[in-house]
């Protein structure tokens, strides 16, 4: 079975919105093996969209369509698929009943226009939605099967899920996905994938997919399979293999963010972190204390944005940022030193460096970082050059951070 | 005149991914006047997408191909151009050179099949690419324009800024466009649409779209018009309404983030910061260090994210702490005067809340943030308490942070 997803609103045609609701879509087709191979942003206009779906359903088997089930007359989809079907549409009851207890349970008066979610395409099944006013509607036609959904995310996810899914498996043969999801800091996109070519090229099953994000690259690996065993074995088989290329570069099989590994590894080990941030102001903080119950281990520390600072919060010897630079292996050990001690953490770490545009020396050019690491095995120190903007200095500054933490605490 | 945009790769099928392409095309056609009607997402299939350009082309008047130019088989969309308008191609010894050249000047091999870039419709006009190898092509044929843009957003861009655009203009009507964006804060989006619902709807042109985003909320107007002069007044008349209306609330009429907003505030009155973060653990700093040269206003401070920490790094009173928690309006505004004493800043800013899911108190339930700001005109706190998931909170909390500072500093 292969789809097409159709995205209804003149305003996903603005510069400032974008459809995501296919991301989701997508993703829960391909976990049956429906294949989408078309994705189409139309506007609110009846005849457009009528057309489209006519061609459509000339192409594939299914149609998914999101929004456009308001209680407006802008709202259109209902009456394309009708037109585009050349079905007629009846009034429910039912739904209408359901609309109105949902308008009295938040107190609200119900509007007359209302009563147009009301109205059903002959033939289809009623998707109630829990969530909104407007229920879906699932229409078989031809051996076709067409989805009107809801556009909100928060309707739209859990009826598709709940309500054609499971009508969809009725239609498709059994079968597995199962997956894995490695993440790995500290290596390029090409470079990974260089390494790992060799190994998934050779398999059809798994399927690999490489997705580069600033610094951190996450390798997916997705088994179809009749049976959850033979999905394993697949999956075990080719990741192993993964593994053994790029080895520590893995900082999970499970799909974790660095963070949270970091953290786990920490509280394993009964220890508590504290940072002191330059250039990178905040962002290697702000990562960790995004997972929640981080308190356990990371107690906090300090903005050392400027040379004053460095010395006043963290106890770092004016004199040796004035011999060095505040960008030095020196200052990025004694920041990690003194936010070790001054905090009372097991591990103090530490990032000071350029990251532009102005700035720099000639010693240590705009894009220079170092991040300092001080444990209880004593002080460690890297340096390491990023190009590009200062945004990208900055995010892949405290990526690497947080990597050396995990590689060498 | 109106358009279409098709974005190509089978890889923008994915779950992963997503065409941004579209906006940036989107922006620059509605500039220009023209309406984008249709956008699509179509896999690498020669025949699908020659099947899709035929029926484009017998829709709108201008089409935008993006991705599918590079050199290899998969790479398919000058074929299907060809295939859809029933032309032939012819190789360009010149494209070839430029292709070559690109090669020696990154002392790489070109390969055999970075040839196939160089084959050029019949009729169609080259757009240089300086930024890759794979040019763009601008096809007229029957009155529609059909553009080709290679995939990467950095290429694409400027070819469709230098190039296209120059070329649609001589096709279009003269027209300005002149645009201005306020920024506001404190304000829900339904709130802030119910305010200015009233003038908004008076005008027609400008045209008023309303963007929010967590707590921060953008209010664009664009005004087309024969003239720069008409434009101008345009906007002058229905934005003095719109600020009128919203008071303080607005912080910038010029687009700029509010962190931006600030330092100008800090640098006109040669003032310097520090910040004393817990719940938000970060990202106030991460906000204010993102904006380059922001160490000429900021110094930075403390990630007091434990208790502890409060005391040892703040000189909070542990008492203070005991009797009214940690999150409390006297430890907001002692945190906000220990970093103002610490840090020898000219103001302290101070954030600490239950950002959950865990914690929080009967009197301080989850949702529960403080802000302290101590300055040379004495301390204030601010109770506030946002709904919503750990994430939400944080961000919520440092935007009302920064904008307290904006407006009591």
């Amino acid at each position: 079975m292969n789809a097409e997803i159709i995205a209804v609103g003149s305003e996903l045609l603005t510069p400032q919105r974008i459809d995501t609701n296919s991301l989701f879509i997508t993703e829960e087709l391909n976990a049956l093996g429906v294949e989408v191979v078309m994705k189409t942003v139309v506007g609110d206009d009846r005849d457009r969209l009528a057309a489209l779906i006519r061609a459509t359903l000339e192409r594939v088997d299914a149609v998914v369509l999101t929004g456009g089930l308001g209680p407006t007359e802008d709202d259109v989809t209902r009456d394309a698929v009708a037109l585009a079907l050349g079905r007629g549409q009846v009034f429910s009851q039912e739904v209408c009943d359901r609309i109105a207890a949902r308008f009295a349970r938040l107190k609200r008066q119900m509007a007359e226009n209302n009563k147009r979610q009301a109205m059903v395409i002959e033939g289809a099944a009623i998707l109630p939605n829990p969530n909104g006013t407007a229920p879906g509607q699932w229409v078989e036609a031809g051996g076709r099967v067409v989805m009107l959904l809801p556009g909100p995310p928060g309707e739209m996810k859990p009826l598709f899920t709940q309500q054609c899914v499971p009508r969809l498996k009725k239609l498709l043969p059994p079968l597995v996905i199962r997956s894995r999801v490695y993440r790995v800091a500290g290596m390029g996109e090409s470079d990974l994938d260089l390494a790992i070519a060799p190994v998934y090229t050779k398999y059809s099953n798994p399927v690999t997919t490489v997705l580069a994000d600033m610094g951190d690259i996450q390798v997916h690996l997705r088994a179809r399979c009749a049976t959850e065993e033979e999905a394993g074995r697949l999956l075990d088989e080719a990741g192993s293999e993964i593994e053994s290329v790029l080895g520590d570069r893995i900082y999970t099989a499970d799909g974790q963010p660095l963070e949270a590994v970091l953290g786990r590894m920490l509280q394993e080990r009964g220890a508590r972190l504290g940072v002191a941030e330059s250039c990178t102001g905040g962002l290697v903080a702000e990562r960790i204390t995004s997972i929640a119950g981080s308190s356990a281990w990371f107690l906090g520390g300090f903005l050392a944005y400027s040379d004053e600072m460095k010395s006043a919060l963290l106890g770092v010897d004016p004199e040796l940022i004035r011999r060095h630079g505040a960008v030095s292996e020196p200052v990025a050990r004694a920041m990690a030193e003194g936010c070790r001690e001054r905090t009372g953490a097991a591990y103090g770490l530490s990032v000071t460096g350029f990251a532009g545009p102005d700035g720099g020396t000639e010693a240590a050019p705009v894009g220079t970082v170092y991040i300092g690491l001080a444990g209880p095995d004593g002080t460690l120190a890297l340096r390491i050059f990023f190009g590009g903007e200062r945004n990208r200095v900055r995010r892949l500054a405290a990526q690497t951070a947080l990597d050396l933490m995990r590689r060498k605490m």
